[in-house]
């Protein structure tokens, strides 16, 4: 192995690969917490699990490992400047919450109305790779919208998944 | 948590969590394997490490977790094909194999002619979550294609990404 993978050259290649959005919520007896998150997906439908990659520096961490509970809120294009709160345009945890609206979950997080799907989860486990934990979550409940165009990561830009029929493949 | 989430649930609702489309290689002493992941994700940057979910019931398990290094294969609207070979279509690896052009990487691991990247990975570590494999790899080399339209799967159908202006989220 002597390839040197910078780390400059795994996020222009990362940028080249789609991602859906989230935001990524928590609130519980260690306060409320909130973060997007692209790094996300499916682990396993027995038991229905997903995992979202948090990075460990982030003063949140505590947080969200205390409570024990997180949900997976999946982003629509109406959803672009919650996406830019959450990611750290509002440091502020209650601007972030006020820019959105959110519904109370029989486990205690919030999870975004109008959202596509939201997943709300236990944390089954953390596991910390690097400077970021992967969150693996067993869902507990879900919401889901039949309708609303998902919004999607790509080249740096936010994008609307295409659902034209042009687009899709043959 | 009195909600229970069904396996069918769950699907239909990571139906409409959009994601990339892969296709996962392995090449080495133990031999060849290879098969179709939607779930992968970066995990970190420091060191350059992404994921990918892997059915741990899958023959190819062992080949796998014996060669200890994957390629991982970002597909392009011209690969829908080869998702459908490498998903299962064509049971023999060889059939799947002929469905592409490959490189042969200094790992051993063969990446995909075409791909819009290809991530070679040394397998770091294998975490078993109820029926997949997490399959965690340090980044060893990177193939990078700068144009290519990526494969994307939403909806249970191959979509391409968008590139026109008019997809762009303002």
């Amino acid at each position: 192995m002597t390839d040197i993978v910078s780390k400059a050259d795994f996020r222009d290649a990362m940028a080249r690969v789609c991602s859906p959005v989230t935001v990524v919520t928590t609130n519980g007896s260690a306060g409320r917490g909130g973060f997007t998150a692209t790094a996300m997906c499916s682990v396993t439908d027995e038991p229905p699990t997903l995992l979202v990659c948090m990075n460990s520096r982030s003063a949140q961490t505590g947080i969200f490992l205390e409570n024990e509970r997180f949900c997976v809120n999946v982003l629509t294009g109406e959803h672009k400047d919650l996406a830019g709160f959450f990611a750290g345009r509002a440091a502020d945890m209650a601007a972030r919450y006020a820019a959105g609206e959110w519904i109370d979950m029989p486990s205690g997080n919030q999870a975004l109305s109008g959202a596509i799907v939201c997943f709300d989860c236990r944390l089954a486990e953390a596991r910390l790779v690097g400077t970021h934990n992967i969150l693996i979550g067993e869902v507990v409940a879900i919401r889901l919208r039949k309708d609303g165009r998902a919004l999607l990561y790509f080249d740096r830009n936010y994008l609307h998944v295409p659902t034209q029929a042009p687009s899709i493949v043959k």
